[in-house]
């Protein structure tokens, strides 16, 4: 009884929260403008309705119950109630932890902040965003106070990573980003810069590409990935990202550039991935939080894994090829697939992330994590961040910053108080690496598979593998049991040496 | 303090009402088909969660609070202040005095029954929807019993048409339909049907008109309408419907024929009209539920204004053609005015309520206000009603009803257990008439305005004499003060006799 009353309650905050997705995909994607205010006013309702009802102590009361009923010895992914029981009482021990006034002033802070940004970056002005991000960073450090005594925690770091990638320590992701970077500065170092002086025109997937006949082009490319029939839709938006509003309904989104045709097309197919993580949870684990994903280095392991690994190899490619010809007439009838396999794995030092290639996004990444360790363990002053930058980028890409703006303002995160988020976007390429190497060693014929269109194989063996387990698993659990046993960076780097080898 | 936190609940409720607004508006225009099992789920818990908030007893101690402290005898309108407590309270008696238990055995039947009516109507069965008819019509009068001392009610209907015409009791809906179908049926019996055996080769609203083209008009056309800029947004739907998702964010909605222009054409103003009426509300009400208009008579009354007074009337045609001409080549090169006037104002009398005409449309309505009084007021048993239905169509109409799919299982209402909705339609072309004819004194030069593209006059018009009043004052009120005076059909049937000596 106890456990039905307690999924019925999480249920229904799985209803709003699933809610708010739409209200929050539909914000970037159909929204009329002068709708904006009401509509964050409706997020934040959702938002703190659903808060209220989950810190309930009837939560605790009925998770109590629910676990004095159950073996406490359990081995995870034995049996939905004892999974349901132990990631719910540490979700919900996490949110009794912090008072009410300070998610609110949190929420207040960022917003204000993150329109600040806006300003400061469009004027390239540092200053003007420092007292916003030293209020951030006050108010990040008082929450991380909530959890002192909290027995996962040890340092001051912890719990802002666990928010984005939980159970995973400050002193992990330290040394696999730290083994990561040691890998790859010698790559980049090694690798040639695009093709060196030449124009936009020698890059095939640039030129003039109709909006329309792209859309076509990535919707039947989706049509062909293994989702479950009539269970998404495409839409443009200006970021892209993708998002699931219940249990058989994802929302993919995309950017048309109508003279760089690899911006739909891998952001597509980016999105996709996210996509089908999200579709192929198990369904009895529909309406509780056990089919919400939370892991963001699993998440991005699935989008990079279709992005990079799938999308940007020989085998789709070659089939890709054929496609390209029919959908752009004229546009590919002299290019090859080397040249095409070129093309979408080129590598180019560059000082903005989003536009970084796959080899060089890492540096990136590696950049901003060490400066947060920096901030967060009290050694840099938000003052000196510009320079703190400036240096690194000088430092892991040999490139000299121009501005904040092409600097240390170009990226949201910090200006919305996401700190802790950064890290899982390479902690996402390192498991796609390691996944990639067990799903080959599972499906030996994996890349000729591909390469005849079969993207199911693949596809099964993810969602059984991963996607199927939701949160019943720590994601440490989920790659020991798919075969990828502890986190190591050396799948990703042979995989980058492989890209740069193609690139030069 | 006390007005301060009865808004902000309210304004709380109000955010998930109208996130409600968005998720029902994405499952009829955006969402892919498997996600329809988990959105139902979302909207059922959206519902409980608001009706919860409502009828807590704090939004009643707010409430008596805050009337404390003002003039019991203040008129409506004269402060938000008291209209919002006035309003509420009404809302919160009613809300509380219905069972959670017979508002959930309401929900369940209701959407039991609207799945076995698609079947039943497929099947042509009325035998197969009764037992859940007979259900619905027993559940509506214990939901109706549960205001047996309610002051305002004095029939057993007054309960359902409260629902969805605040504040009108049944005598005087009665009075007005009696007299309605007193001027409508000889109107419409010397009524020529079409234009006799001709084949719809002879309407130019007819022919082969491709959707996207269609879609650029009509888009068009709403842009020349009075909404603020950038708060509406228009899709394609089944069964096209508008709705407000916050303020400043309308959504409308249009359905495309290729066949017929019609179809988008007059519907995506007909919804427009609505829209403009949620668009008009005053800001200062916004996030209260003062800004819902409940009056489905003045709702109604909106867009029939703006799809037959304007849009099939000569000036706004005239302005219309040339834009037709231009947005479908060739296709009404040898159209004149005369006869697009005459095919946007086609009188047939035919077996199905929403394939009707302007003129004998009121009739289906009537016929259906009739039975459900009988229903309610105990005379007819609904084993009977097919019998009924027929009778009275061979009487106001002169047709025969060749089988139930095309007669009493035509319509969900009913099997949704909407009694009391159907009035509210003819009560809304009846204010249509009055307001129409209100405005043309107020603006002498209505029409010739309507002629040059001016549609901000009666915009402007209707927006200070109907619109921004929200739910502050009852509907008759609104008509009083804009001019209308008490109801009458007069204004009404005389446009009525103008289309049909249009049509002949």
């Amino acid at each position: 009884m106890s456990y039905d009353e307690l999924r019925e309650r999480l249920g229904r905050i799985n209803d709003l929260s699933r809610a708010a997705s739409l209200l929050a995909w539909d914000e970037r994607t159909m929204m009329p403008k002068a709708g904006a205010e009401a509509r964050s006013e409706q997020l934040a309702t959702l938002a703190r309705v659903r808060h209220e009802m989950f810190t309930d102590e009837a939560i605790g009361r009925l998770i109590d119950e629910v676990r004095a009923g159950l073996d406490p010895d359990a081995e995870p992914g034995s049996s939905i109630e004892a999974d349901l029981a132990r990631v719910v009482a540490r979700d919900w021990e996490k949110a009794r932890r912090v008072p009410a006034d300070l998610r609110a002033e949190l929420a207040r802070t960022t917003s204000v902040s993150e329109h600040a940004w806006v300003e400061a970056k469009r004027e390239s002005d540092f200053g003007a965003l420092l007292p916003h991000l030293e209020k951030n960073v006050e108010l990040t450090r008082r929450y991380a106070d909530c959890f002192e005594d909290f027995e996962d925690f040890s340092h001051p770091y912890d719990p802002l990573l666990d928010e984005y990638e939980p159970q995973m320590s400050t002193e992990d992701m330290r040394r696999v980003l730290g083994e990561l970077r040691e890998g790859l500065v010698p790559i980049v170092r090694g690798a040639t810069d695009g093709d060196g002086g030449e124009g936009p025109g020698d890059n095939s997937l640039q030129g003039d590409f109709p909006e329309d006949l792209q859309r076509r082009l990535v919707e039947e490319l989706i049509s062909e990935l293994p989702f479950p029939e009539g269970s998404w839709r495409l839409d443009p938006t200006e970021h892209p990202f993708a998002t699931s509003v219940g249990h058989g309904d994802v929302r993919l989104t995309t950017r048309y550039d109508e003279s760089n045709l690899g911006m739909a097309l891998f952001s597509a197919l980016h999105e996709s991935g996210h996509g089908l993580y999200e579709a192929g949870v198990a369904p009895e684990l529909a309406r509780t939080p056990l089919a919400s994903p939370r892991s963001l280095g699993l998440h991005e392991s699935q989008s990079r894994l279709w992005e990079n690994w799938v999308a940007c190899g020989r085998p789709y490619l070659e089939r890709l090829l054929p496609k390209l010809r029919e959908a752009f007439p004229g546009s590919f009838e002299a290019v090859e697939v080397e040249r095409l396999l070129r093309d979408s794995n080129r590598v180019e030092r560059s000082l903005i992330r989003i536009e970084a290639d796959e080899v060089t996004y890492n540096l990136h990444i590696l950049i901003r994590f060490e400066l947060e360790l920096e901030i967060f363990e009290g050694g840099l002053a938000l003052a000196e961040l510009p320079e703190a930058w400036n240096a690194r980028y000088r430092e892991y890409l040999g490139l000299e910053v121009p501005d904040d703006a092409h600097g240390v303002l170009q990226d949201v995160h910090w200006a919305a108080g996401a700190f802790g988020y950064f890290p899982t976007y390479s902690l996402g390429n390192v498991i796609a690496g390691q996944l990639w190497e067990a799903a080959g060693t599972d499906i030996p014929d994996l890349e000729s598979r591909i390469g005849t269109g079969d993207l199911a194989a693949l596809g099964e063996w993810l969602r059984d593998r991963v996607h199927r387990h939701g949160r019943r698993l720590p994601p440490a659990e989920i790659l020991e049991r798919a075969g990828c046993g502890a986190l190591s960076v050396e799948p990703l780097l042979d995989h980058l040496r492989e890209r740069v080898a193609i690139a030069a």
